[in-house]
């Protein structure tokens, strides 16, 4: 665990000692943070998977949002790749970036979080560092483990394959409009469901069985068109049942009384939801795998050769970059 | 490898397939960076080190760094903490989170500083993401293996041994003080080198062999005192040879004219060089292997049972924190 340039009142000795070990688990590797650099012990020949994300005030988070749902984020956004590749999570090196406004408090709230969730998915702290700057920025590298000889990536897509996606999309993008005051919501309870989408996205575990059927999976990290299209890799495009996408009841409302078109919601928003891409042939098996894990799967489209993303009707859906949220 | 929220005129897509892509070395795990995750294969049982640091435009660089400059940085303050572990950087993870100014000029100086590194140090780019901030902050994850088994550490310090430096300090730590204006050195020739040392910091690559007669290794990213406290880990203390520390000709010149006293130095200042603490018994080997490596490696002091830095006349060497560069 690597420290610098943090203030004399914020101790970066008490941040580590009192905070941050506690989410090394003793691990040896660790060193208990007490040295620069850490390290993993493989037990058998193996692939570990990498991987690296960042997130930033103003742009992935408001400064205000409470350390609980950043804490979630930074681990949501990083677990989310392992389990598209059919990793499991094993350990993470944290940077941490802090501005002059956190406080030990903060600190406190965001490490117990951490601590929680490292539980709930067991994985542990490997090492780190930490270093000052104007807004806060969290950057986490995540390893994990793979079961299955197989690993699955973002770009084997064939002519004709079927689309799916897990879960409901938009209900987080639906809470950062609200937090932007470009939608209004009166009904408290829906307006706390939204929130809580924005602020806890979670993770789409999916049951390792199905990488046996599948070619490519990722997970919606910038836009359900926008994955789609980094999967499609400019040599394909894609034919959407829009009537298929599937929306929380509470979205569906929203879209039926024109508070946001469905357009918009494919081309924005993190949801950590999975976009699987397999061949036809599976389709009877990935649907039993969806009812025996009861993960909702539903199958929005298939993959067509002229380079764009169109529904039925052949509108075209993708929207130019402006349109992502942050922007 | 991720990216997103760059501008426009910025595209993500190039930096990637134009700039980076040439980074990977195509080795299969890195997907061609078109896969968000990235992994490695580990041929046998073995550990991997890991290590995670962060440079940041002024607090580490200046805005108007050479790009070359700033990618030593990154690749010196990581591999130099693999080095001290007695492990061979192997392959790394880059996030870059670029501000405005940072155009495609910038970028292809940038990874063409990195490729000429990866080449002469043998490791790849395996993946990383992209984001965008205020000012330019790279954090790096790199990855590396170690031929012995053992893994040194830094806190492994028992009473009497011998604390040794490679190399000389405080050459870099002169660059910053020419280009912050407090020093002024007239003599053109003089001024670049001391210029050279703080814009490419060296790693210091010490032959392994030393690794068997060592308690513990360090590298001097905090000042040569900052790094040897927390190899002391507030357990020992340290008496020094004031006479001993080895400057450059040049800093001992600028040191007898009283610009800048060895107090200071001996508190600033990114150097890379080792700090190596080893059992008296072995002082015959290390000297052996200095000579036999053409490594100048010079024992300074020793480590003493009372919490200080103290110089040969007990005079305290320790200057609190408000000295660090860049605060």
């Amino acid at each position: 665990m690597k420290k610098k340039y943090l203030r004399n009142n914020l101790s970066e000795e008490i941040i580590i000692n009192k905070y941050l070990n506690k989410l090394n688990f003793n691990k040896k590797g660790t060193f208990n943070f007490k040295n620069d650099a850490s390290y993993i012990k493989l037990k058998k020949s193996s692939k570990i998977v990498i991987t690296t994300d960042s997130i930033s005030e103003s742009l992935d988070f408001f400064k205000k949002d409470n350390p609980k749902s950043i804490a979630n984020k930074i681990v949501t956004i990083n677990i989310s790749d392992l389990y598209a590749m059919g990793a499991s999570p094993y350990a993470y090196n944290l940077s941490l970036f802090f501005p002059k406004y956190i406080d030990f408090k903060w600190i406190k709230i965001f490490t117990k979080e951490l601590l929680k969730l490292q539980k709930k998915y067991n994985f542990y702290l490997l090492g780190g560092d930490l270093s000052k700057s104007d807004k806060l920025i969290i950057t986490s590298t995540f390893f994990g483990f793979t079961q299955q000889n197989k690993i699955i990536t973002q770009n084997k897509v064939y002519l004709n394959n079927d689309i799916w996606i897990t879960g409901n999309i938009g209900d987080s993008y639906i809470g950062f409009q609200i937090l932007s005051n470009k939608i209004n919501i009166r009904n408290s309870k829906i307006k706390k469901y939204f929130l809580n989408k924005y602020y806890f996205p979670k993770a789409c575990k999916i049951d390792s069985e199905i990488f046996k059927y599948v070619k490519s999976i990722t997970d919606i990290s910038d836009g359900f068109i926008g994955d789609l299209k980094k999967m499609l890799d400019n040599k394909y495009g894609a034919k959407l049942n829009l009537d298929k996408i599937p929306f929380s009841n509470f979205l569906k409302k929203l879209i039926s009384e024109n508070k946001i078109s469905n357009k918009l919601i494919l081309n924005s928003g993190d949801n950590y939801e999975l976009i699987i891409i397999s061949d036809k042939k599976y389709r009877n098996k990935i649907i039993n795998i969806s009812k025996k894990s009861k993960l909702k799967i539903t199958r929005v489209g298939v993959v067509s050769k002229k380079i764009q993303i169109l529904d039925d009707s052949n509108n075209i859906l993708n929207m130019p970059r402006e349109y992502d949220h942050f922007l």
